[in-house]
């Protein structure tokens, strides 16, 4: 049995998400790609994504692997799936891994971007939130501050969260400006469901003046999802990366 | 009466290009602005545009300008055309001008920006062309100085183009690569129907091998449609900039 793995980019504007769904009818990219690796494969595969996007996000660059009886060369297997896949979903590079490496659960660290649009675009508009308020980005640098480190990010996610554990480790958070758009990236070790655009929707509050930046550690100490701002919405976000060892 | 201009941001996937054509049930960026415009004014109006863009092909900032009887101020028509206009067209600035000015006869120059994608992409699909082919950007780069300067550029128009002056004045090329994007830009005083995209296309053939350099001045000098290579693809074109006095 061989183990590939898959690096992946994909327009998450017309999925419901990464992962397959208890509703089939619903189109994800896990079966897209599953469905495309039967085709070419004639084996029944089953692929495990490093970052389960939601619904309407994007990926750069998704991992994904699967083992297979197969032994078609990778350079075929990547031809083959970009020619049966929709134009969506682009696999990057196909390698082919040891046998204990899982996309998932090897990975120790994924990067997030998300692109805030501080003017209208037409061009750019399924890939980044027009944020109409004036907003000053030096409040929302200071706020994101609190959020290095170890922290039990509860207030960031949805109260039915299935995981109990909620703590993550952020590694790293940055701001750029360019050309009439603001790009926020966070790095950590695990991300729960929603938790940047949480964290980007109640940055924003604190950029707007709603909230004052050392409100902002409060919100992340009180863990509780009602003090934080709105979920931003989802075409601004980006899995960027996932790191591993 | 008072002249009023507009700068535009369209993304041109869904569009007839930007002019009025005959069947009027294809959409246009002109039709949609002058329908928003008779909705917000209550006056038929005419816009004129600076650059007739093609089908498919996209606006960072086109200029238009009309004339008004209309005594709303720039910054309510600015927001009202924004409110009514469908999304993938934004009006990015509206501005008073003095009655001589004509968005397309003042304009003494134009920018073009055409995006090779070097690898496939799934999140920019639509906004570049896809080269599969291994090029050599440097036999493109000393091609592309033949166009420097005023030539006839009928090996780069339709055959059957119904304007009799074909002469172009080609005042900058450039080409950046970056994360595997190919940038060409070109600024011209005027430009041809399809000029652009048929000179990216034969540039293409210059650094695939097809056409050595020296044959991409023959091609000028021709002035023979057939000896150039094809029309690139609409979706990687962009009209940048125009400029004025």
């Amino acid at each position: 049995v061989r183990n590939i793995k898959l690096e992946i980019e994909y327009d998450g504007t017309h999925f419901y998400g990464w992962q397959i769904q208890g509703n089939t009818e619903q189109r994800t990219v896990q079966a897209e790609i599953e469905k495309a690796l039967k085709q070419i494969l004639n084996e029944d595969v089953k692929i495990i994504g490093a970052g389960r996007t939601d619904a309407g996000v994007h990926a750069i660059s998704q991992i994904a692997n699967f083992l297979t009886q197969g032994n078609f060369s990778t350079s075929i297997i990547k031809k083959a799936l970009n020619a049966v896949l929709p134009d969506d979903i682009v696999i990057k590079s196909v390698t082919e891994v040891s046998q204990d490496f899982n996309s998932r659960f090897s990975a120790i660290k994924r990067k997030y971007r998300y692109i805030i649009s501080l003017e209208p675009t037409a061009i750019e508009r399924g890939f980044c939130w027009e944020v109409k308020y004036k907003i000053d980005v030096e409040l929302m640098k200071s706020a994101s501050v609190y959020l290095l480190g170890r922290h039990d990010f509860s207030s960031f996610c949805p109260r039915d969260f299935e995981r109990e554990n909620r703590f993550c480790d952020v590694k790293e958070v940055s701001f750029k400006k360019k050309s009439g758009r603001l790009i926020f990236e966070i790095t950590a070790d695990r991300f729960l469901r929603n938790m940047v655009r949480a964290i980007v929707g109640t940055l924003i509050d604190v950029g707007r003046g709603k909230i004052p930046v050392s409100y902002f550690k409060e919100i992340i100490d009180t863990k509780d999802r009602t003090k934080a701002g709105k979920t931003a919405p989802a075409q601004g976000l980006f899995l960027v990366k996932v790191y591993y060892k």
